[in-house]
């Protein structure tokens, strides 16, 4: 498997599949682990994270789940690669800087990623489409307990994993959702959301992380906290919380469609529209009209979208994945044009 | 003819037919004229309007031209009749106000209206569709001479035609081109043409006349002064400097399309775009959007949209047509969804 192979594969995250879908676009859940034989990434020389890179690269590659991953040194890679991966979730913002022997590990459909050498040795993530932090638990605790057997973990007692930030100590682990909230950004509801989030120990972030702004009415919620409860603790809280959102959103969504009928269809009509008939056009833009488009989809309002199809559309449109697909680099002006034109073709 | 029979045609001036159509809408000359026998209308009072009134009305009816025309008293109509003949550009704002014996005849096509007891005693007015003042001048020439030998027109041998404000004295000619700009304004020159207007004695107007912003990119230019020159030589520098404006659009648009073809190509086929799926718009917008979407039928850009059918529409989706063609009074909300629609019927 080579990276070029990801580019004809939906990414897990914007499969649109899965329970609540319609709101819940994935469930993430990422664990930092250590190894206590070596120093923490960024206190080690180049020959102590080589070692540790080699060490952990066979370890993985034995797990059955990602023998036929692809494997990516950072270092070997170029810029256009990394905001690849970056666009697809797969590494950090971090990852892609530096040349201090980074490596990702990812599995054959984008559903597992191990990070290697990042802030901290391990940053392992599962993906799953739809709101099922269930599985992603199972899973990555799964590859967790077969890495522990053959990795040396650095653990305290006392602490549990040590990571490199002391805000991931602990369990290490970070779970998240990342939900379409059209309805509630278009009511003007969801800034009372947001600030009481922080008093229920969630954070949101936008579509990339921290710092970054929402883009696309898509937001990331996850747990603050990785000390003092346990993972099942964690990801019980969170899943209470995001409920709680979906079913605000639900209500908005219905709301919307009874009381303000046209500004609705005019809004996402007009943004599928738009979206058939640009010949320049912005990513920020493009985000913001497929989550119409999107939204359109999903209440049935625009019958002939695959959903599937816009769901791609939010990663193809992106910067590195544009220029992928035209095989060579593009300045913004290009790229402008060439999204205008991947999406006329694509919603044709 | 009743006032709804104008609905189901095409006006004249929209009619996108005749010499430089592309760029040039129609072409105007309205004649300004008062009775000798009679006060002028604002100092009349209603007896000696009405009296003139009827006597004009009996001329008027004579002529073969008006012979099957449509006689309305502005009293016998509603605010909503009114402003459909505004629109039409068959009366001006001055006549649809007060209650005062005023009345408009219109010929057949709408391609000749005057208006009675307005300003004047008469406002003779002749439209054609394209660049053709020539033809306006001669029917509206054989007009006047047919009811000056019926009428006794207050003439002075050393001023020329008396009317009721001096800024028409002389001929009471006013000419004038309704153009469609929208490469000039797009690159930003129009500014300047309008500026050295006023040197060259012409007057730049919005779509509906004095004091109405330019809309749509369409502007209306016509002479400032009515003394002191002959007709020829009025309608000659109309027409001269008005070609000028012609070729200056004409270059620009070749210069767009050679030089900033994916951006001109991005704004005509996004107003189309959102025109075909709009479920709310208001009248500026539509105006704008109509605007390039006329472009893009001028540069064969969009090559399956009817240009009658856009140029119907700058007419039908004014307030008083919607409500005309609806049968009933719509508040601005209910305009808004109405027009939406029927846009979206007629691009379909």
């Amino acid at each position: 498997m080579t990276l070029n192979n990801l580019l004809s594969q939906s990414s897990e995250w914007l499969r649109g599949t899965g329970a609540d879908s319609q709101i819940v676009i994935s469930s993430r859940i990422r664990l930092a682990r250590n190894l206590s034989d070596f120093s923490f990434p960024q206190w080690a020389d180049k020959k102590e994270r080589k070692e540790a890179l080699s060490l952990m690269r066979g370890v993985l590659f034995k797990i059955k789940y990602l023998k036929n991953g692809l494997f990516a040194e950072l270092d070997g890679l170029d810029v256009l690669d990394k905001q690849f991966l970056l666009e697809r979730h797969l590494i950090s913002r971090e990852q892609t800087r530096g040349r201090n022997c980074k490596a990702v590990v990812i599995s054959e459909k984008e559903i597992i990623s191990v990070m290697l050498n990042e802030e901290d040795h391990l940053r392992i993530q599962v993906l799953q489409s739809g709101f099922n932090l269930s599985d992603a638990w199972r899973l990555i605790n799964e590859l967790d307990e077969q890495l522990e057997q053959k990795l040396n973990y650095a653990f305290s007692p006392q602490w549990g994993y040590l990571t490199a930030c002391p805000t991931n100590v602990g369990t290490g682990l970070r779970a998240s959702l990342m939900l379409h909230l059209p309805a509630l950004v278009m009511s003007k509801q969801i800034g009372n959301i947001l600030q009481t989030l922080s008093k229920l120990g969630i954070v949101a972030r936008g579509l990339y992380g921290e710092g970054t702004e929402a883009s696309g009415n898509f937001f990331q919620f996850s747990n603050q906290l990785t000390l003092g409860r346990s993972e099942e603790d964690i990801i019980d809280n969170l899943e209470r919380v995001v409920r709680q959102i979906v079913n605000y959103e639900e209500e908005r969504r219905k709301l919307l469609l009874k009381q303000k009928r046209e500004i609705l269809y005019n809004q996402i009509w007009r943004a599928y529209g738009v979206l058939k008939n640009s010949y320049f056009i912005n990513s920020g833009e493009t985000m913001n009209l497929l989550s119409m488009v999107r939204l359109g989809a999903d209440l049935s309002i625009l019958k002939d979208v695959e959903l599937r199809k816009v769901n791609e559309l939010f990663l193809l449109t992106q910067p590195a994945h544009l220029q992928k697909i035209e095989g060579k680099k593009l300045n913004a002006y290009q790229r402008d044009v060439k999204r205008a034109e991947l999406i006329r073709e694509r919603l044709k």
